[in-house]
């Protein structure tokens, strides 16, 4: 039989993967299980992107145009615009989702063995997609005490080898939910140019942000302009993680005719979802004030009753919809299986990511989780007394466990 | 000012890209352009995929399973089995187009710099796919003159190095139309398990065949089960090429379970598209009838035409929608060009494929153009009678310049 690639095997799984079979057989037994451990709102998506999709008109679903309708990237860079980020269309490829575009981003800057500078704890397929493009990730480790703030330009110089092509952030941040200010975002563009090396943001969660603060995308720094690669999406501003239609953006022509190359290659991003998503463009504002107010109500729920279990350190996201809480365990994939195999509180239980798969240092974070607040106010309230209940009872099993030795 | 990577610079052009400025400064001189240089088809698509779209009931566009909707995959493994091909919905990744499961089957099975034997004149953006999976294009040519029939297998043994993992060939073919008999399948199957190599094929035209020949898919050959990934789309089968969606078929479990950690990476395909794909499957035979008699029209019509241009070689396709057509020039690059910029007839003209960027050995098909039979008869007719004319012309002033120099 033939071998799989190498690559193949390096491939890292999904960090909630091992434990989907122990949450299905849960729902098989009939448990409830709250969902905290996905990214997929329960936001409705706007009607007038369904609208658009349940009237097309035609009548030979063609390719579009392998950079995208040009109707849409002119929409999209009208948005940008009243979003301050001046951009035109010629700027932006739609792709297949902000995972191709990422895909694209790499491809475009980097070569087998090339490193990728991370501030870590990051999005888990960073290094799925660093794998498949033959990348090394380069992480630099943020910390829950500091809120996992910019680590110093330091810790980024020291990362950085003849090998380093580029620096990847994700701002605001899946999982921290923490959002840069003007003032790390100027630190990291000198770190840019004075290395040459390209910034790579992923700004799919730019609307999401509370408490006022405003986020500084990478494409409004000046003097960047051939650094600057923007990731973007529909999934979350929209509530459409299905369309599967997001973009990558720079003002850099020679990397923007090169990923042209790629996106040729796989002739066009999909018709009717780029359908969906240029009509979004059109969700009136009130939209976005009610899922914010609705996100903001959410995480400060969540905040608060995780702060009222003994021995949680959390800290309060500005943006996004995920939170990391380090919890009183040793082991979180330990503690997450249990909750999902031997846990039930009146025949409900939770799922959670153990946050070890956010981090590339290993043996970091083992006892961290992701929490995604995309749930009901109230479901987040069951859930996280169930997480309350189990985790006492965990911690006295594992204490007995430990007398009985 | 950064580098771009030197995968980015090795990432081939379309082999047309650089014609349709001329195209486009043709259609602004007020010129009809016949495009027979495209894979689009003008065929409509079946109303059920269409309706299927127009009647959805979602109020969140959701993610699907990595692998897509169980239901579609179940639908498309009985397709399957009605065309004799037994694979159960276990065995089916779907994917962004036939393009992401030749990503996924090249990520699965190779390493950078390791070697994928390819049948030339191949699809051109194998090419890509390749650059842009590290893997190296090695090609074992076929000729007009034998109808680009299938190589020896001492062809093919000749260019089997230690880096070899596998074999790809596209059945029927894109450009020759060329489909391989079940003896040449057995030759390739019985060379795969010698070498214990993998063979993918790509088999998105398996219903456009003519003549009453069978389709010989690599899934109905018994002992290569671990061997075979077959690549797949609804793209050119129900005239679908905007939406998108593709897969990738394998019965070896090792493999299906690598592709799926790229598959979870890029979290999900399109899901209104997958409505539509799976929608599709419920189209009456009698749209395929048609559709096959329409194309074999087409066909009849293209060839006999061609033939009647002195000295134009080209074979008849068996399958598929392409041809390879040898023209009496010297650089159809040139000839191609002058088309778009130079030439009409009674204020038309027509766009053709050169063939060099079909064929990996450089310097091979110079002469040779590639045309897909997607237009109506009559505009097939006009679009080879432009050719014809402006072949005459082409070469009498090409001769007159000679006489000048």
């Amino acid at each position: 039989m033939p071998k799989i690639s190498s690559k193949g095997k390096l491939m890292p799984e999904s960090p909630i993967r091992k434990l989907t079979p122990y949450s299905e057989s849960a729902k098989k037994k009939g448990l409830k299980v709250y969902h905290l451990n996905i990214g997929q709102p329960d936001i409705k998506t706007p009607k007038v992107a369904i609208n658009a999709v349940k009237n097309i008109t035609l009548d030979i679903l063609e390719y579009s145009h392998s950079a995208g309708f040009e109707s849409y990237r002119t929409k999209l860079s009208q948005y940008y615009k009243h979003q301050n980020v001046n951009v035109d269309f010629e700027d932006i490829i739609i792709t297949s989702g902000g995972s191709e575009a990422l895909l694209f981003a790499l491809g475009t800057t980097m070569d087998q063995g090339d490193e990728l500078i991370v501030h870590e704890p990051f999005y888990a397929n960073y290094n799925a997609f660093s794998v498949a493009s033959g990348v090394t990730v380069i992480p630099v480790t943020s910390t829950i005490e500091t809120g996992f703030a910019l680590p110093s330009v330091d810790a980024f110089e020291k990362m950085i080898t003849p090998k380093t092509k580029a620096i990847l952030i994700c701002n605001p941040g899946n999982p921290t939910g923490y959002m840069y200010s003007e003032e790390e975002m100027m630190r990291l563009a000198a770190l840019v140019k004075k290395h040459d090396l390209f910034l790579i943001s992923d700004e799919v969660y730019r609307e999401f942000t509370y408490d006022g603060d405003v986020h500084y995308s990478i494409m409004n720094i000046k003097g960047i302009e051939d650094h600057a690669i923007m990731i973007d999406s529909v999934s979350k501003r929209f509530s459409m993680c299905g369309a599967r239609i997001g973009c990558m953006v720079s003002k850099n022509k020679e990397i923007m005719s090169t990923a042209m190359k790629f996106a040729q290659a796989r002739l066009s991003p999909p018709t009717i979802e780029q359908i969906a998503s240029e009509a979004a463009l059109d969700t009136p504002k009130s939209y976005f004030d009610e899922v914010i107010t609705e996100y903001k109500d959410r995480r400060d729920t969540l905040i608060s009753e995780l702060n009222k279990i003994e021995g949680v350190i959390v800290t309060k996201p500005k943006g996004a919809f995920y939170c990391i809480a380090q919890l009183p365990i040793d082991n979180a994939d330990d503690f997450a299986q249990w909750l999902l195999e031997k846990y039930q509180l009146n025949g409900e239980t939770v799922m959670i990511a153990p946050a070890a798969g956010f981090y590339s240092t290993p043996g970091i974070g083992l006892n961290q989780v992701r929490i995604a607040y995309v749930l009901k106010k109230e479901d987040l309230i069951s859930a996280v007394q169930i997480l309350k209940e189990g985790l006492s009872i965990y911690n006295s099993k594992q204490k007995s466990a430990l007398l009985h030795i």
